[in-house]
């Protein structure tokens, strides 16, 4: 299980680490910036889940791979980008991929860790959401993850499943595919249907406050 | 002792949990968005406390109950919007109570684990303020709790008194109600009476070369 | 070199605590928001590090030097603020100071810490950027850290020095000196001839997709 659960952050790491270089290169940040958003997107999840679990150092800093992922995907992203900024839809596909992948093994490293079961469904959440908010916050947006139709719900689904498979005793290769496939298939029919969840403002159908508020302009 | 520290805790992260939801609202997240930020504002103080002193899984992971009161304090909040919507003023209120639990519980687990008492003391005030702070770097505003009138300093104040009455001997439990008092009285003049601490530029009396930047106006 | 660490980190916290009251005055924060931001700047790094290489509880909160050193930094700049406020262009070489500072004081301690030698040398980097982050971050501005010209680099380059000396023997003070004034060096040659490193869109010849744009709308 431990080489599960390596096999889904590696995953994830590459996959939001390019995310993390097409916003970057979109903020006009030169290659090295690019490269340490990269890492950011890329590991913050992880880290946060396992700097919250005490497992000291975090896999991201012990291990070494996942910097050399992160700055192969970010150097990609980078060189390519006149054909990698063509992607634009296809991006959201990747990143709901890695929100997958970093849903499961979340849930299945908190679960190693003797995390308690609805506690370990929403770190495996935060694993997956904790990268596209480092990504925004650093470059000063509103974190699309906190926007998005059904993206950290989708993540809490997937690590649910292996939540609870753990507890009814079936094997976790078995609840990864199955929670990882139920997260990416949400995420899918949310961007392809635009499913979305209420807001306090069409829930109660009363016009917003703010309707034209430009969020924010600071720099 | 710990249960003390567990009560004024959950309460702190009921009252930031509302505050969080608020904003969250007004800024057009969608109910699970609304839910992550309760989450955020109501524990991010106490979980960076935990993680400074060693205190690993921080009480808001190792104890589903912190998750609970997020949970119900956000959808509270969202669901009668329209009702809540109208205490802007009283929310202060509210807040300013979260402060109080916050400073002190945050200045009791710190010298619990053995802390300097002026560190002891700061995170107290850093319990107390970590919640608001994630909030508005969420939502991208400069956080409140940094211009707000005596805010930190009503939360160090509060905090101050726990970690003295701990060298002086005197019982915890009237040193949190002293403390929490001291901090909500104080926050609770500042408001009222427009307290405030100087800036630079009020106490050189020296223009601001930015008068009219609209900076940012959540909370 | 536990001394040198501490000697290293406490001038870093120095320089980087001025850095931030600058800001924060620039913000309007009153003089505890200042504070508060000097204290940010001064140790978000190293703690950050430390918390990642598991020395908790972080040397900032274990020792109550970090914090004296911060707001004795963060009153200068108030106090004197018409006249530090003239020091624009000074500021940039006593930023560089710090971010070799921190730069070597973190690789060595990493290394200390049994850290993976490459990760130590990005440690290293982290530390010497995370205070000018977090600053940046919390009065909501795109951290300069990730634009400025040779910033990050420059801390990596002196914190392999680091790392490299202490596989060939060296002793970590020489290391620690060599380290820091390159760092130091490369930074001061970015500022006074303006090198940088290339964009994707300077790399590659494109015009930019959106020259013009405003935030964010990634996803």
């Amino acid at each position: 299980m431990h080489y599960l659960v390596l096999l889904l952050d590696l995953g994830g790491t590459f996959v939001f680490a390019i995310s993390g270089a097409m916003v970057g290169i979109r903020r006009r940040l030169d290659v090295f910036g690019v490269l340490v958003l990269s890492f950011a997107a890329g590991n913050a999840g992880g880290i946060t889940r396992d700097l919250l679990i005490g497992a000291v150092p975090p896999a991201a800093i012990a291990d070494w791979r996942y910097v050399v992922v992160s700055v192969v995907a970010g150097l990609i992203t980078f060189l390519w980008y006149p054909i990698t900024n063509r992607f634009g839809r296809e991006v959201l596909w990747f990143d709901a991929i890695g929100l997958s992948f970093f849903a499961v093994a979340g849930a299945e490293k908190a679960l190693a860790h003797g995390i308690h079961p609805m506690m370990a469904a929403l770190l495996g959440m935060l694993t997956g959401i904790g990268g596209g908010i480092l990504r925004d916050v650093l470059v000063s947006g509103i974190p699309t993850v906190l926007r998005a139709d059904i993206y950290a719900l989708a993540a809490l689904a997937g690590a649910s499943v292996v939540v609870s498979a753990h507890y009814l005793g079936i094997p976790p290769t078995v609840a990864a595919v199955v929670g990882g496939v139920l997260c990416f298939v949400l995420r899918f029919m949310a961007i392809r249907r635009g499913w979305h969840l209420p807001t306090a403002w069409s829930a109660q159908d009363v016009p917003s406050p703010d309707p034209a508020r430009p969020e924010n302009e600071n720099g």
